[in-house]
């Protein structure tokens, strides 16, 4: 029998079977700390806690993996103590994530937000618009959400390149932006925020988008120069869609809200209603393979 | 060299290899006739044209073709001259309807207007919105429409059952909609507007829908009974996404601009910038064919 740390009740009861295997502590993060963490060897933060404080990790001397309910894990790479293994939740959100890039680009597209204004106005007034079809979409990110972009795109009969950290056939390599950013029409980013990543999308990047093009971030806020990027919102050349910003919760008197040719959304890509139950199915499966002594998977980082 | 009479001069000259085969006129049907239109066999009405006057016919009395730019036909028949073949559209505006149809579903799941007005606030909400993974979307009608709206769905993990009024394999009766509405989330509706599918959303129809669920008509208004629908919005127990309208354009003081829980947009569903492109070439295929003497695509009714 080893020690867990989950972070509610229903990940509790989501181990089901191993439930005779494990002792389950439930810690929300904020709360104080259970009894009986010192013998914590599976530790699974919260969702939306945030990174713990290190001094948690002096509450489990035992620790032996970190399995998060994110995909993204750049804030907790240098915070894992040594010989814990780093395991991300990759495939939870995807779906969610992806699907928020498509409605953004389809409301976009079919410029949803402008019917609605002349709803309110009771005013019938028939407009051609853009659709996927005469699109060609740039994703950066062959991953989960990457891969579900361009599928959905592909739906709607619009032109993909795929664009990834490791290229290999049929997907571009990061270095190839340049020829590729002034032949797309719709660039989204689906990559993670890593030290190659950040800032990706700097002046020179948004200078290559055509004009009229859509910048579309589901990913993480630093991928984006939020400068480069409100100069090309306010002089109306490009529009974008950003669910994800430098610093969130977005500031009120951040310049981002009232800019034209923006559409934002407050990080809300995963976390839609059901995510638990792909989150602690993959919690499930790696607590059994855990007790198994089988590889894990979605390993990150080991032994920082 | 035969006849033939085009909306526009684009769709002159889209015909390319074919135009030395053919004598190519082109009216727009408000214009005054063009001469040589007794000469006519092929016929081409403008695609927002609306139905023509039937006189139209008598300046034509060697027509043999009328193919439309619409998959709906429902305002053509009964009007087609004795001898002539009335052909369909089918294909030009399936992937754009199909498209608007998803843009209005992911828009209403995600909640896009709810953030939309606190970006309009500066207001940073989080919250936790549907997904189609956990949705039960139920799609009436099997062809180029339905069927890109069930892959759609099917990219974000939604559950789709498809009904048609021929039903086949995996593709249910209208006859066993009693049974699916209740089990379903969302119900789009793709069904051509015929006598079997005119009012086929009745109140009986809505009542069985459960609580919350969403109604999209991107097909032909008449499919829907407007009197039951705008009851179960006033009640506010449905929700609803509407592009066409038993009266078009919608009259100003219609119930429905104002009805709660409705999103509405002016047919639009169809002519996305580019369509020509894809409906004059099924144009240019269709001339071949008849000047080849081979058997036309789309063909819906012949010899009325």
């Amino acid at each position: 029998v080893i020690t867990i740390c989950l972070p509610d009740d229903g990940a509790v009861a989501a181990l089901g079977d191993l439930s005779g295997r494990v002792h389950a502590l439930s810690w929300n993060g904020r709360s104080p700390y259970p009894p009986g963490m010192d013998a914590v060897e599976f530790f699974v933060p919260a969702y939306r806690g945030g990174v713990v404080d290190v001094e948690v990790f002096e509450q489990m001397p035992r620790l032996r993996v970190i399995q998060l309910l994110t995909a993204g894990v750049e804030s907790w790479l240098g915070r894992v103590p040594a010989n814990v293994v780093l395991c991300s939740g990759r495939g939870i959100h995807g779906g969610s994530t992806a699907e928020l890039a498509v409605a953004g680009i389809l409301s976009h597209l079919r410029q949803l937000p402008v019917f609605a204004e002349q709803q309110r106005r009771h005013e019938w007034k028939q407009a051609r618009t853009e659709g996927l079809r005469e699109q060609r979409v740039l994703v950066l990110g062959a991953g989960d959400i990457g891969t579900r972009v361009a599928n959905a795109v592909r739906v709607f009969d619009g032109e993909v390149t795929l664009v990834a950290r490791t290229p290999r056939a049929g997907i571009h390599a990061i270095s190839e932006l340049p020829e590729l950013l002034p032949a797309h029409d719709v660039v989204v980013l689906a990559l993670p925020n890593t030290p190659e990543t950040t800032g990706l999308a700097d002046a020179g990047f948004l200078s290559a988008m055509p004009d009229g093009a859509l910048l579309v971030n589901v990913s993480r806020g630093p991928l984006v120069d939020t400068q480069a990027l409100l100069a090309e919102l306010n002089s109306r050349r490009l529009f974008a869609f950003l669910d994800v910003f430098e610093v969130e919760p977005l500031p009120a008197e951040d310049p981002l809200w009232s800019a034209p040719n923006l559409v934002l959304t407050p990080h809300v890509g995963g976390g839609t209603l059901g995510w638990e139950q792909v989150g602690y199915r993959l919690v499930r499966n790696q607590v059994q393979r855990f007790l198994d002594g089988e590889p894990l998977a979605n390993v990150v980082a080991a032994g920082y």
